[in-house]
């Protein structure tokens, strides 16, 4: 079953330090399907349930031109994660794996990450397939899809630099 | 030429809320050769050079089990970026675009995300290539590729949900 907010057998929790390095705003609000941890899916699919990604004021006008993409990348805000495990079962049977290693929603700063198909925009909503977490989940950002994305921006030296 | 902190042409800035809503703790530091805004990529290129990601205490051990994973996810905090523009003008030509729309390190919640190929684990280190950032950036999380990782957790009944 799904983490309510145990620790299970052979996991590690730490003492956290203060979350207080850098501060976020919460830009919007997903709406799922999902009401309890007990039934979201583990990962979005792209045939999944139609979402809506809905953007507050003043940050309405930095929707224009996403239409233009028919991916994005959305990050949000696990509210509801605990944040000390550096080791985790997933699978509850003693066996642990590094958080690093795992995409659970429990890590130090709980920021989850999804690529959605864009289906369309109405004013300050999107509507979008590929999502998996809780209706009601905060929104800290929208980018387009690296792999559509081309810089605008003149180029810069770092862009022709290659690795030994 | 790269942003340093003007507003340029058409931009549009807001009065942003406070950025109170939640913390985020650093927890590593990324290691690159770019020193200044004006050298940086505009994009990781999987062939780039060698670039270190440094994690701190106490989260060295999430790290455990990361070396099975060609690729991660890398999230880190675009730490000189202003936060306050909704319309951007990359090209700096007077054209803009909603920031949404961009990958510009300017955001409500300047956090920067690359692929990176893992090339291997020294203790607290990681070597990758494919970064794009400044040296000394504070990271913020690390996760497995989503496109190779396979949910260990029991399935959910979200799992099998599609769409209308």
């Amino acid at each position: 079953m799904v983490r309510l907010n145990e620790v299970r057998e052979n996991e590690i929790a730490v003492a956290p330090p203060d979350a207080s390095d850098a501060g976020l705003v919460f830009i919007g609000r997903i709406h799922t399907p999902w009401t309890s941890r007990l039934e979201c899916p583990r990962q979005g699919r792209q045939d999944g349930p139609t979402c809506e990604i809905e953007i507050f004021e003043p940050w309405v006008p930095a929707l224009d031109g996403v239409e233009a993409f028919e991916r994005l990348e959305v990050l949000y805000w696990l509210d509801r994660s605990r944040r000390d495990l550096v080791h985790q079962s997933p699978a509850s049977d003693g066996t642990t794996r590094g958080t690093f290693a795992l995409r659970s929603p429990v890590r130090p700063n709980p920021i989850g990450t999804s690529l959605v198909r864009l289906l369309g925009r109405d004013g300050a909503r999107l509507k979008v397939r590929g999502l998996d977490c809780l209706d009601g989940t905060p929104l800290i950002d929208l980018k387009p899809d690296r792999c559509l994305f081309t810089p605008i921006a003149p180029p810069q030296p770092g862009d022709f630099q290659t690795g030994d």
